[in-house]
Protein backbone atom coordinates (compact mmCIF):
# COMPACT_ATOMS: atom_id res chain seq x y z
CA UNK A 1 0.00 0.00 0.00
CA UNK A 2 1.49 3.18 -0.99
CA UNK A 3 1.70 6.03 1.82
CA UNK A 4 -1.31 8.66 1.56
CA UNK A 5 1.16 11.90 2.31
CA UNK A 6 1.85 12.97 -1.28
CA UNK A 7 5.85 13.67 -0.70
CA UNK A 8 5.93 10.05 0.72
CA UNK A 9 3.84 8.71 -1.79
CA UNK A 10 5.77 10.66 -4.68
CA UNK A 11 9.02 8.82 -3.48
CA UNK A 12 7.84 5.26 -3.05
CA UNK A 13 6.47 5.72 -7.06
CA UNK A 14 9.79 7.22 -7.94
CA UNK A 15 11.58 4.07 -6.56
CA UNK A 16 8.59 1.43 -7.94
CA UNK A 17 9.09 2.62 -11.09
CA UNK A 18 12.90 2.57 -11.16
CA UNK A 19 12.09 -1.55 -10.38
CA UNK A 20 9.74 -2.01 -12.61
CA UNK A 21 11.84 -0.80 -15.53
CA UNK A 22 14.35 -2.43 -14.64
CA UNK A 23 12.50 -6.04 -14.20
CA UNK A 24 11.39 -4.87 -17.96
CA UNK A 25 14.84 -4.21 -19.22
CA UNK A 26 16.29 -7.65 -17.46
CA UNK A 27 19.32 -8.47 -19.89
CA UNK A 28 19.07 -12.31 -19.50
CA UNK A 29 18.56 -13.36 -23.20
CA UNK A 30 18.84 -10.69 -25.07
CA UNK A 31 19.96 -10.84 -28.39
CA UNK A 32 22.38 -8.47 -28.29
CA UNK A 33 24.38 -7.34 -25.19
CA UNK A 34 25.50 -4.30 -26.19
CA UNK A 35 21.94 -2.80 -27.50
CA UNK A 36 20.15 -3.67 -24.12
CA UNK A 37 23.09 -2.05 -22.09
CA UNK A 38 22.59 1.28 -24.15
CA UNK A 39 18.66 0.56 -23.62
CA UNK A 40 19.34 0.25 -19.47
CA UNK A 41 21.75 3.02 -19.60
CA UNK A 42 19.47 5.40 -20.64
CA UNK A 43 16.72 4.35 -19.02
CA UNK A 44 17.79 3.38 -15.39
CA UNK A 45 19.42 6.78 -14.77
CA UNK A 46 16.99 8.29 -12.16
CA UNK A 47 15.66 11.30 -12.76
CA UNK A 48 11.84 12.51 -11.57
CA UNK A 49 10.04 10.14 -13.66
CA UNK A 50 7.48 13.05 -13.73
CA UNK A 51 5.55 11.06 -16.07
CA UNK A 52 5.18 7.76 -14.34
CA UNK A 53 4.61 9.08 -11.43
CA UNK A 54 1.46 10.98 -13.08
CA UNK A 55 0.12 7.40 -14.34
CA UNK A 56 -0.14 6.11 -10.35
CA UNK A 57 -1.14 9.55 -9.21
CA UNK A 58 -4.28 9.63 -11.65
CA UNK A 59 -4.93 6.33 -11.55
CA UNK A 60 -5.42 6.46 -7.44
CA UNK A 61 -8.37 8.93 -8.08
CA UNK A 62 -9.94 6.30 -10.88
CA UNK A 63 -9.38 3.31 -8.40
CA UNK A 64 -7.27 1.44 -11.41
CA UNK A 65 -5.59 -2.07 -10.62
CA UNK A 66 -1.48 -1.11 -10.01
CA UNK A 67 -0.67 -4.11 -12.15
CA UNK A 68 -1.59 -2.28 -15.39
CA UNK A 69 -0.26 0.57 -13.98
CA UNK A 70 2.86 -0.66 -13.73
CA UNK A 71 2.36 -1.29 -16.98
CA UNK A 72 1.34 1.84 -18.44
CA UNK A 73 4.16 3.74 -16.01
CA UNK A 74 7.22 2.12 -17.88
CA UNK A 75 5.45 2.33 -21.33
CA UNK A 76 4.88 6.21 -20.93
CA UNK A 77 8.62 6.31 -19.21
CA UNK A 78 9.88 4.19 -22.15
CA UNK A 79 8.61 6.74 -24.52
CA UNK A 80 10.23 9.76 -23.00
CA UNK A 81 13.39 8.29 -22.79
CA UNK A 82 14.07 6.71 -26.22
CA UNK A 83 12.59 10.48 -27.20
CA UNK A 84 15.73 11.96 -25.38
CA UNK A 85 17.93 9.37 -26.89
CA UNK A 86 16.87 10.64 -30.30
CA UNK A 87 16.73 14.52 -29.30
CA UNK A 88 20.54 14.29 -28.01
CA UNK A 89 22.06 13.01 -31.31
CA UNK A 90 24.25 14.99 -33.12
CA UNK A 91 21.85 15.53 -36.48
CA UNK A 92 19.26 17.09 -33.30
CA UNK A 93 20.03 19.19 -30.35
CA UNK A 94 23.75 17.23 -30.52
CA UNK A 95 24.25 17.16 -26.47
CA UNK A 96 26.90 15.27 -24.71
CA UNK A 97 25.27 15.71 -21.53
CA UNK A 98 22.16 14.35 -19.84
CA UNK A 99 21.54 14.88 -15.94
CA UNK A 100 24.92 14.92 -15.47
CA UNK A 101 26.49 11.83 -17.21
CA UNK A 102 27.49 11.41 -20.61
CA UNK A 103 24.06 11.08 -23.39
CA UNK A 104 23.62 7.08 -24.77
CA UNK A 105 25.41 8.65 -28.32
CA UNK A 106 28.15 9.76 -26.52
CA UNK A 107 28.39 6.43 -24.09
CA UNK A 108 27.75 3.92 -26.78
CA UNK A 109 27.86 5.50 -30.58
CA UNK A 110 25.33 6.84 -32.54
CA UNK A 111 24.01 3.65 -34.30
CA UNK A 112 23.61 1.82 -30.87
CA UNK A 113 21.60 4.75 -29.75
CA UNK A 114 19.48 5.41 -32.73
CA UNK A 115 18.57 1.50 -32.35
CA UNK A 116 17.79 1.85 -28.29
CA UNK A 117 15.52 4.63 -29.06
CA UNK A 118 13.93 2.40 -32.00
CA UNK A 119 13.66 -0.47 -29.41
CA UNK A 120 12.41 1.10 -26.23
CA UNK A 121 9.42 2.57 -28.65
CA UNK A 122 8.81 -0.76 -29.84
CA UNK A 123 9.06 -2.35 -25.96
CA UNK A 124 6.62 0.04 -24.82
CA UNK A 125 4.01 -1.01 -26.52
CA UNK A 126 4.91 -4.63 -26.05
CA UNK A 127 4.74 -3.99 -22.24
CA UNK A 128 1.45 -2.04 -22.39
CA UNK A 129 -0.22 -4.36 -24.43
CA UNK A 130 0.97 -7.37 -21.63
CA UNK A 131 -0.24 -5.11 -18.58
CA UNK A 132 -3.78 -3.89 -20.35
CA UNK A 133 -4.86 -7.25 -20.68
CA UNK A 134 -6.76 -7.69 -17.82
CA UNK A 135 -8.68 -4.39 -17.99
CA UNK A 136 -12.15 -4.85 -19.61
CA UNK A 137 -11.96 -4.47 -22.92
CA UNK A 138 -11.80 -2.12 -25.15
CA UNK A 139 -9.46 0.01 -22.68
CA UNK A 140 -6.49 -1.91 -23.14
CA UNK A 141 -6.89 -0.67 -27.15
CA UNK A 142 -7.91 2.49 -26.42
CA UNK A 143 -4.76 2.71 -24.05
CA UNK A 144 -2.66 1.67 -26.99
CA UNK A 145 -4.50 4.42 -28.79
CA UNK A 146 -3.95 6.82 -26.55
CA UNK A 147 0.09 6.14 -26.42
CA UNK A 148 1.09 5.58 -30.60
CA UNK A 149 -1.06 9.01 -30.74
CA UNK A 150 1.00 10.87 -27.92
CA UNK A 151 3.98 9.75 -29.32
CA UNK A 152 3.62 9.88 -32.87
CA UNK A 153 3.09 12.65 -36.13
CA UNK A 154 0.48 14.58 -34.02
CA UNK A 155 2.00 14.97 -30.70
CA UNK A 156 6.01 13.93 -29.44
CA UNK A 157 7.51 13.21 -32.82
CA UNK A 158 5.75 16.07 -34.64
CA UNK A 159 6.51 18.87 -31.87
CA UNK A 160 9.99 18.01 -32.13
CA UNK A 161 9.83 18.52 -35.53
CA UNK A 162 8.80 21.96 -35.22
CA UNK A 163 11.06 22.41 -32.76
CA UNK A 164 14.12 21.80 -35.18
CA UNK A 165 12.03 24.19 -37.72
CA UNK A 166 11.75 26.52 -35.68
CA UNK A 167 15.69 27.54 -34.53
CA UNK A 168 16.55 30.59 -35.29
CA UNK A 169 13.56 31.58 -37.49
CA UNK A 170 10.74 33.94 -36.05
CA UNK A 171 8.00 32.33 -34.22
CA UNK A 172 5.32 34.00 -32.01
CA UNK A 173 3.35 32.66 -28.35
CA UNK A 174 0.55 30.74 -29.81
CA UNK A 175 2.85 28.97 -31.84
CA UNK A 176 5.28 28.37 -29.38
CA UNK A 177 2.10 27.03 -27.26
CA UNK A 178 1.04 24.61 -29.76
CA UNK A 179 4.67 23.14 -30.35
CA UNK A 180 4.92 22.17 -26.87
CA UNK A 181 1.33 20.92 -26.28
CA UNK A 182 2.78 18.28 -28.87
CA UNK A 183 6.37 17.95 -28.16
CA UNK A 184 6.02 18.10 -24.11
CA UNK A 185 2.58 18.25 -23.90
CA UNK A 186 0.68 15.35 -25.09
CA UNK A 187 3.32 12.32 -23.71
CA UNK A 188 2.34 14.78 -20.30
CA UNK A 189 -1.65 14.37 -21.05
CA UNK A 190 -1.69 10.87 -22.08
CA UNK A 191 0.07 9.50 -18.63
CA UNK A 192 -2.77 11.40 -16.84
CA UNK A 193 -5.64 9.52 -19.19
CA UNK A 194 -3.91 6.43 -18.96
CA UNK A 195 -3.78 6.13 -15.01
CA UNK A 196 -7.50 7.01 -15.18
CA UNK A 197 -8.11 4.92 -17.71
CA UNK A 198 -6.65 1.79 -16.58
CA UNK A 199 -9.72 2.40 -13.49
CA UNK A 200 -13.35 3.21 -13.91
CA UNK A 201 -13.52 7.06 -14.86
CA UNK A 202 -16.54 8.87 -14.98
CA UNK A 203 -16.52 11.06 -18.54
CA UNK A 204 -16.87 14.34 -16.62
CA UNK A 205 -13.62 13.07 -14.12
CA UNK A 206 -11.45 12.37 -17.11
CA UNK A 207 -12.01 15.80 -18.71
CA UNK A 208 -10.51 17.67 -15.74
CA UNK A 209 -7.91 15.15 -15.76
CA UNK A 210 -7.34 16.18 -19.54
CA UNK A 211 -7.67 19.81 -18.30
CA UNK A 212 -5.35 19.21 -15.46
CA UNK A 213 -2.55 17.66 -17.82
CA UNK A 214 -2.89 20.24 -20.45
CA UNK A 215 -2.22 22.60 -17.92
CA UNK A 216 0.48 21.19 -16.12
CA UNK A 217 2.25 19.68 -19.17
CA UNK A 218 2.62 23.80 -20.71
CA UNK A 219 3.81 24.84 -17.13
CA UNK A 220 5.92 22.22 -17.33
CA UNK A 221 7.22 23.15 -19.98
CA UNK A 222 7.46 27.00 -19.35
CA UNK A 223 9.41 25.69 -15.91
CA UNK A 224 11.76 24.24 -18.03
CA UNK A 225 12.76 27.46 -20.34
CA UNK A 226 13.05 29.18 -16.82
CA UNK A 227 15.49 27.22 -15.66
CA UNK A 228 17.50 27.47 -18.57
CA UNK A 229 17.83 30.36 -17.96
CA UNK A 230 17.95 31.07 -14.16
CA UNK A 231 18.80 27.62 -13.13
CA UNK A 232 21.80 26.22 -11.55
CA UNK A 233 23.63 23.99 -13.64
CA UNK A 234 24.76 21.91 -10.78
CA UNK A 235 21.91 21.04 -9.46
CA UNK A 236 20.26 20.78 -13.59
CA UNK A 237 23.04 18.68 -14.43
CA UNK A 238 23.30 20.00 -17.58
CA UNK A 239 25.04 23.62 -18.56
CA UNK A 240 22.06 26.55 -18.90
CA UNK A 241 21.82 28.79 -21.66
CA UNK A 242 21.42 26.03 -24.06
CA UNK A 243 18.41 27.67 -25.35
CA UNK A 244 19.44 31.03 -26.32
CA UNK A 245 22.88 29.65 -27.46
CA UNK A 246 20.83 27.76 -30.31
CA UNK A 247 18.74 30.94 -30.75
CA UNK A 248 15.56 28.96 -29.68
CA UNK A 249 12.75 30.72 -28.72
CA UNK A 250 11.22 30.21 -25.50
CA UNK A 251 8.62 31.54 -23.22
CA UNK A 252 11.03 34.01 -21.89
CA UNK A 253 12.61 34.96 -25.18
CA UNK A 254 9.21 35.81 -26.30
CA UNK A 255 7.48 37.45 -23.03
CA UNK A 256 10.00 37.91 -20.62
CA UNK A 257 11.05 36.00 -17.29
CA UNK A 258 8.55 37.67 -15.06
CA UNK A 259 5.36 37.08 -16.91
CA UNK A 260 6.26 33.29 -17.51
CA UNK A 261 6.66 32.49 -14.25
CA UNK A 262 3.51 34.23 -13.58
CA UNK A 263 1.71 32.47 -16.43
CA UNK A 264 3.05 29.06 -14.94
CA UNK A 265 1.85 29.72 -11.15
CA UNK A 266 -1.48 30.66 -13.18
CA UNK A 267 -1.38 27.68 -15.22
CA UNK A 268 -1.02 25.69 -12.25
CA UNK A 269 -3.99 27.38 -10.51
CA UNK A 270 -6.21 26.57 -13.02
CA UNK A 271 -4.87 22.74 -13.09
CA UNK A 272 -6.00 22.78 -9.34
CA UNK A 273 -9.13 24.61 -9.63
CA UNK A 274 -10.22 21.23 -12.04
CA UNK A 275 -9.30 18.65 -9.29
CA UNK A 276 -11.81 20.67 -6.70
CA UNK A 277 -14.26 17.92 -7.01
CA UNK A 278 -11.62 15.46 -5.74
CA UNK A 279 -10.97 14.36 -2.48
CA UNK A 280 -7.97 13.26 -0.62
CA UNK A 281 -6.95 10.92 -3.51
CA UNK A 282 -6.43 13.37 -6.05
CA UNK A 283 -3.87 15.06 -3.85
CA UNK A 284 -0.62 13.24 -5.43
CA UNK A 285 -1.57 15.00 -8.34
CA UNK A 286 -2.39 18.81 -6.50
CA UNK A 287 1.33 18.17 -5.51
CA UNK A 288 2.52 17.36 -8.39
CA UNK A 289 1.07 20.58 -9.82
CA UNK A 290 2.95 22.50 -7.39
CA UNK A 291 6.17 20.84 -7.71
CA UNK A 292 6.49 21.09 -11.47
CA UNK A 293 6.50 25.15 -10.92
CA UNK A 294 8.53 24.95 -7.76
CA UNK A 295 11.79 22.27 -8.98
CA UNK A 296 14.62 23.51 -9.51
CA UNK A 297 16.15 20.64 -12.14
CA UNK B 1 -13.78 -8.87 -54.20
CA UNK B 2 -9.96 -9.82 -54.91
CA UNK B 3 -8.83 -12.24 -57.97
CA UNK B 4 -8.33 -15.81 -57.34
CA UNK B 5 -5.23 -16.03 -59.67
CA UNK B 6 -2.11 -15.15 -57.48
CA UNK B 7 -0.35 -13.30 -59.94
CA UNK B 8 -3.07 -11.23 -60.24
CA UNK B 9 -4.38 -10.89 -56.46
CA UNK B 10 -0.31 -9.97 -55.82
CA UNK B 11 -0.92 -6.86 -57.96
CA UNK B 12 -4.50 -6.31 -56.78
CA UNK B 13 -3.05 -6.31 -53.29
CA UNK B 14 -0.10 -4.26 -54.51
CA UNK B 15 -2.38 -1.23 -55.57
CA UNK B 16 -4.84 -1.71 -52.96
CA UNK B 17 -1.84 -1.26 -49.84
CA UNK B 18 -0.54 1.82 -51.34
CA UNK B 19 -4.22 3.40 -51.22
CA UNK B 20 -4.65 2.22 -47.90
CA UNK B 21 -0.86 3.67 -46.85
CA UNK B 22 -1.62 7.02 -49.06
CA UNK B 23 -4.88 7.53 -47.21
CA UNK B 24 -3.21 6.98 -43.54
CA UNK B 25 -0.60 9.26 -44.58
CA UNK B 26 -3.14 12.03 -45.61
CA UNK B 27 -1.31 15.70 -45.08
CA UNK B 28 -4.26 17.38 -43.95
CA UNK B 29 -3.75 19.04 -40.46
CA UNK B 30 -0.52 17.28 -40.16
CA UNK B 31 1.56 19.96 -37.72
CA UNK B 32 5.18 19.83 -39.63
CA UNK B 33 4.68 19.54 -43.15
CA UNK B 34 8.04 18.33 -43.67
CA UNK B 35 7.87 15.63 -41.38
CA UNK B 36 5.13 14.04 -43.21
CA UNK B 37 6.40 14.83 -46.65
CA UNK B 38 9.13 12.58 -45.94
CA UNK B 39 7.22 9.95 -44.16
CA UNK B 40 5.45 9.95 -47.25
CA UNK B 41 8.65 10.06 -49.52
CA UNK B 42 10.05 7.14 -47.88
CA UNK B 43 6.42 5.33 -47.74
CA UNK B 44 4.44 5.63 -50.72
CA UNK B 45 7.39 4.56 -53.12
CA UNK B 46 6.33 1.63 -54.68
CA UNK B 47 8.45 -1.29 -53.36
CA UNK B 48 7.11 -5.24 -53.60
CA UNK B 49 5.17 -4.69 -50.33
CA UNK B 50 5.92 -8.42 -49.54
CA UNK B 51 5.09 -8.20 -46.19
CA UNK B 52 1.44 -6.17 -46.59
CA UNK B 53 0.63 -8.69 -49.54
CA UNK B 54 1.19 -11.71 -46.81
CA UNK B 55 -1.09 -10.23 -44.49
CA UNK B 56 -3.48 -9.88 -47.35
CA UNK B 57 -2.53 -13.96 -48.52
CA UNK B 58 -2.56 -15.50 -44.48
CA UNK B 59 -5.75 -13.54 -44.20
CA UNK B 60 -7.18 -15.26 -47.30
CA UNK B 61 -6.61 -18.71 -45.48
CA UNK B 62 -8.84 -17.53 -42.41
CA UNK B 63 -11.35 -15.61 -43.71
CA UNK B 64 -10.27 -12.56 -42.12
CA UNK B 65 -12.02 -9.12 -42.75
CA UNK B 66 -10.74 -7.12 -44.77
CA UNK B 67 -10.72 -3.61 -42.85
CA UNK B 68 -8.27 -5.42 -40.05
CA UNK B 69 -6.26 -6.28 -42.50
CA UNK B 70 -5.95 -2.95 -44.47
CA UNK B 71 -4.82 -1.81 -40.99
CA UNK B 72 -2.62 -4.58 -40.24
CA UNK B 73 -1.07 -4.58 -43.89
CA UNK B 74 -0.58 -0.80 -43.47
CA UNK B 75 1.48 -1.67 -39.91
CA UNK B 76 3.59 -3.60 -40.83
CA UNK B 77 4.82 -1.98 -43.90
CA UNK B 78 5.51 1.16 -41.78
CA UNK B 79 7.87 -0.17 -38.93
CA UNK B 80 9.50 -1.94 -42.23
CA UNK B 81 9.76 1.42 -44.02
CA UNK B 82 10.56 2.72 -40.73
CA UNK B 83 14.05 0.40 -40.36
CA UNK B 84 15.16 1.52 -43.91
CA UNK B 85 14.96 4.62 -43.59
CA UNK B 86 16.90 4.07 -40.01
CA UNK B 87 18.96 1.73 -41.55
CA UNK B 88 20.15 4.12 -44.29
CA UNK B 89 21.08 6.84 -42.37
CA UNK B 90 25.33 7.86 -42.05
CA UNK B 91 25.83 6.96 -38.41
CA UNK B 92 24.11 2.98 -39.68
CA UNK B 93 24.63 1.76 -43.38
CA UNK B 94 25.42 4.86 -44.66
CA UNK B 95 23.10 4.19 -48.19
CA UNK B 96 22.70 7.26 -50.28
CA UNK B 97 20.26 5.21 -52.48
CA UNK B 98 17.14 3.11 -52.03
CA UNK B 99 15.24 1.74 -55.08
CA UNK B 100 17.21 3.82 -57.17
CA UNK B 101 15.64 7.30 -55.61
CA UNK B 102 17.85 9.26 -52.61
CA UNK B 103 17.60 7.66 -49.15
CA UNK B 104 15.11 9.79 -47.00
CA UNK B 105 18.00 11.47 -44.93
CA UNK B 106 19.56 12.55 -48.30
CA UNK B 107 16.20 13.65 -49.91
CA UNK B 108 15.71 15.86 -46.41
CA UNK B 109 17.74 15.49 -43.74
CA UNK B 110 19.02 13.28 -40.96
CA UNK B 111 17.54 14.99 -38.39
CA UNK B 112 13.82 14.78 -40.14
CA UNK B 113 14.87 11.38 -41.36
CA UNK B 114 15.24 10.10 -37.82
CA UNK B 115 11.79 11.75 -36.95
CA UNK B 116 10.32 10.31 -39.82
CA UNK B 117 10.95 6.56 -38.87
CA UNK B 118 10.20 7.30 -35.18
CA UNK B 119 6.51 8.90 -36.23
CA UNK B 120 5.93 5.73 -38.82
CA UNK B 121 6.27 3.66 -35.91
CA UNK B 122 4.33 5.11 -33.44
CA UNK B 123 1.90 5.39 -36.42
CA UNK B 124 1.82 1.81 -37.35
CA UNK B 125 0.61 0.87 -33.59
CA UNK B 126 -1.81 4.22 -33.51
CA UNK B 127 -3.57 2.46 -37.19
CA UNK B 128 -3.04 -1.11 -35.83
CA UNK B 129 -5.12 -0.36 -32.62
CA UNK B 130 -8.02 1.22 -35.12
CA UNK B 131 -8.33 -1.09 -37.72
CA UNK B 132 -8.11 -4.46 -35.31
CA UNK B 133 -11.02 -2.19 -32.72
CA UNK B 134 -14.06 -4.90 -34.16
CA UNK B 135 -12.18 -7.81 -33.58
CA UNK B 136 -13.25 -10.41 -31.08
CA UNK B 137 -11.32 -9.45 -28.01
CA UNK B 138 -8.37 -10.46 -26.97
CA UNK B 139 -7.42 -10.69 -30.66
CA UNK B 140 -6.91 -6.70 -31.38
CA UNK B 141 -4.05 -7.08 -28.38
CA UNK B 142 -2.54 -10.10 -29.35
CA UNK B 143 -2.17 -8.78 -32.57
CA UNK B 144 -0.28 -5.37 -31.37
CA UNK B 145 1.79 -7.56 -28.73
CA UNK B 146 2.78 -9.88 -31.74
CA UNK B 147 3.98 -6.72 -33.92
CA UNK B 148 5.96 -4.85 -30.49
CA UNK B 149 7.92 -7.75 -30.33
CA UNK B 150 8.72 -8.26 -34.28
CA UNK B 151 9.77 -4.69 -34.19
CA UNK B 152 11.76 -4.51 -30.76
CA UNK B 153 15.01 -5.97 -29.21
CA UNK B 154 13.63 -9.77 -29.20
CA UNK B 155 13.08 -9.11 -33.23
CA UNK B 156 14.33 -6.36 -35.94
CA UNK B 157 16.07 -3.94 -34.15
CA UNK B 158 17.83 -6.89 -32.15
CA UNK B 159 19.13 -8.40 -35.31
CA UNK B 160 19.93 -4.86 -36.75
CA UNK B 161 21.98 -4.52 -33.76
CA UNK B 162 23.84 -7.77 -34.56
CA UNK B 163 24.17 -6.65 -38.09
CA UNK B 164 26.06 -3.53 -37.26
CA UNK B 165 28.19 -5.57 -34.42
CA UNK B 166 29.22 -8.59 -37.15
CA UNK B 167 30.55 -6.10 -40.08
CA UNK B 168 34.07 -7.37 -40.43
CA UNK B 169 33.93 -9.60 -37.76
CA UNK B 170 34.01 -13.13 -37.84
CA UNK B 171 30.81 -14.82 -37.88
CA UNK B 172 29.39 -19.02 -38.58
CA UNK B 173 26.53 -20.00 -40.26
CA UNK B 174 23.89 -20.39 -37.40
CA UNK B 175 24.81 -16.81 -35.91
CA UNK B 176 24.35 -15.64 -39.43
CA UNK B 177 20.66 -17.57 -39.35
CA UNK B 178 19.74 -16.39 -36.06
CA UNK B 179 20.64 -12.50 -36.61
CA UNK B 180 18.22 -12.63 -40.31
CA UNK B 181 15.79 -14.51 -37.95
CA UNK B 182 15.49 -11.49 -36.05
CA UNK B 183 16.41 -8.55 -38.52
CA UNK B 184 14.13 -9.64 -41.44
CA UNK B 185 12.56 -12.71 -40.34
CA UNK B 186 10.59 -11.62 -37.63
CA UNK B 187 8.85 -8.95 -39.33
CA UNK B 188 7.30 -11.39 -41.70
CA UNK B 189 6.76 -13.73 -39.48
CA UNK B 190 4.34 -11.49 -37.40
CA UNK B 191 2.78 -10.51 -41.66
CA UNK B 192 1.67 -13.94 -41.94
CA UNK B 193 0.76 -14.45 -38.01
CA UNK B 194 -1.35 -11.26 -38.04
CA UNK B 195 -3.36 -12.06 -41.08
CA UNK B 196 -3.81 -15.36 -39.90
CA UNK B 197 -5.10 -13.96 -36.60
CA UNK B 198 -7.57 -11.46 -38.17
CA UNK B 199 -9.23 -14.78 -38.77
CA UNK B 200 -10.58 -17.50 -37.27
CA UNK B 201 -7.22 -19.84 -37.65
CA UNK B 202 -7.04 -22.95 -35.36
CA UNK B 203 -4.04 -23.77 -33.47
CA UNK B 204 -2.77 -26.52 -36.21
CA UNK B 205 -3.14 -24.40 -39.31
CA UNK B 206 -1.23 -21.06 -37.38
CA UNK B 207 1.69 -23.56 -36.46
CA UNK B 208 2.23 -24.56 -39.98
CA UNK B 209 1.25 -20.54 -41.76
CA UNK B 210 4.08 -19.32 -38.86
CA UNK B 211 6.93 -22.62 -39.90
CA UNK B 212 6.16 -21.25 -43.59
CA UNK B 213 6.82 -17.96 -42.39
CA UNK B 214 10.11 -18.73 -41.23
CA UNK B 215 11.05 -20.60 -44.07
CA UNK B 216 10.19 -18.12 -46.52
CA UNK B 217 11.59 -15.04 -44.42
CA UNK B 218 14.78 -17.07 -44.17
CA UNK B 219 14.43 -17.93 -47.96
CA UNK B 220 13.72 -14.13 -48.53
CA UNK B 221 17.13 -13.18 -46.82
CA UNK B 222 19.53 -15.73 -48.52
CA UNK B 223 17.73 -14.32 -52.31
CA UNK B 224 19.25 -11.13 -51.27
CA UNK B 225 22.80 -11.79 -50.52
CA UNK B 226 22.64 -13.59 -53.58
CA UNK B 227 21.13 -10.60 -55.19
CA UNK B 228 24.02 -8.34 -54.09
CA UNK B 229 26.48 -11.01 -55.84
CA UNK B 230 24.87 -11.45 -59.04
CA UNK B 231 21.68 -9.10 -59.32
CA UNK B 232 21.56 -6.31 -61.89
CA UNK B 233 22.12 -2.97 -60.77
CA UNK B 234 19.68 -1.54 -62.89
CA UNK B 235 16.61 -3.90 -61.63
CA UNK B 236 17.88 -3.47 -57.76
CA UNK B 237 17.96 -0.20 -57.63
CA UNK B 238 20.95 -0.40 -55.56
CA UNK B 239 24.85 -0.73 -56.34
CA UNK B 240 25.52 -4.64 -56.51
CA UNK B 241 28.81 -6.07 -54.20
CA UNK B 242 27.59 -3.67 -50.86
CA UNK B 243 28.37 -6.82 -49.04
CA UNK B 244 31.19 -7.72 -49.49
CA UNK B 245 32.60 -3.89 -49.66
CA UNK B 246 31.16 -3.27 -46.09
CA UNK B 247 32.86 -6.73 -45.27
CA UNK B 248 28.93 -8.15 -43.85
CA UNK B 249 29.20 -11.84 -43.79
CA UNK B 250 26.65 -13.17 -45.97
CA UNK B 251 24.89 -16.81 -46.89
CA UNK B 252 27.55 -17.08 -50.22
CA UNK B 253 29.83 -15.78 -48.21
CA UNK B 254 30.11 -18.46 -45.89
CA UNK B 255 28.53 -21.26 -47.43
CA UNK B 256 29.53 -20.34 -51.47
CA UNK B 257 26.89 -18.96 -54.28
CA UNK B 258 25.85 -22.55 -55.39
CA UNK B 259 25.06 -24.17 -51.81
CA UNK B 260 23.12 -20.66 -50.98
CA UNK B 261 20.64 -20.73 -54.18
CA UNK B 262 20.33 -24.35 -53.03
CA UNK B 263 19.50 -23.82 -49.36
CA UNK B 264 16.62 -20.86 -50.59
CA UNK B 265 15.06 -23.17 -52.95
CA UNK B 266 15.14 -26.11 -50.32
CA UNK B 267 13.31 -23.54 -47.84
CA UNK B 268 10.77 -22.77 -50.23
CA UNK B 269 10.23 -26.41 -50.68
CA UNK B 270 9.32 -27.00 -46.41
CA UNK B 271 7.57 -23.59 -46.60
CA UNK B 272 4.96 -25.37 -49.57
CA UNK B 273 5.31 -28.33 -47.62
CA UNK B 274 3.25 -26.31 -44.83
CA UNK B 275 0.36 -25.45 -46.93
CA UNK B 276 -0.41 -28.79 -48.27
CA UNK B 277 -3.13 -28.87 -45.39
CA UNK B 278 -4.57 -26.26 -47.49
CA UNK B 279 -6.62 -25.81 -50.36
CA UNK B 280 -6.89 -23.05 -52.91
CA UNK B 281 -7.41 -20.38 -50.47
CA UNK B 282 -3.64 -20.59 -49.94
CA UNK B 283 -2.76 -20.53 -53.63
CA UNK B 284 -1.47 -16.69 -53.20
CA UNK B 285 0.77 -17.68 -50.10
CA UNK B 286 2.68 -20.41 -52.46
CA UNK B 287 2.49 -18.03 -54.85
CA UNK B 288 4.84 -15.91 -52.75
CA UNK B 289 6.97 -18.69 -51.86
CA UNK B 290 7.91 -19.32 -55.06
CA UNK B 291 8.30 -16.13 -56.13
CA UNK B 292 10.81 -15.06 -53.54
CA UNK B 293 13.51 -17.51 -54.70
CA UNK B 294 13.07 -16.04 -58.23
CA UNK B 295 12.51 -12.49 -58.01
CA UNK B 296 15.47 -10.26 -59.91
CA UNK B 297 14.66 -7.64 -56.95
Amino acid sequence: MTATDPEQALNEYQHRIEAVLDRHLGTGGAPDARLIEAMRYATLSGGKRLRPVLVYAAGRTTGAPEPALDAMAAAVEMIHVYSLIHDDLPAMDDDDLRRGRPTCHKAFDEATAILAGDALQALAFDILTDGVAELPAPTGLNAVRELARAAGLHGMAGGQAIDLGACGQPIDLPELERMHRLKTGALIRASVRLGALAGTPDPDALERLTRYAECIGLAFQIRDDVLDVEGDPEILGKACGADARLHKPTFPSLQGLEASRERAVALVDEALTELQPFGQEADLLRFLARYIVDRMN
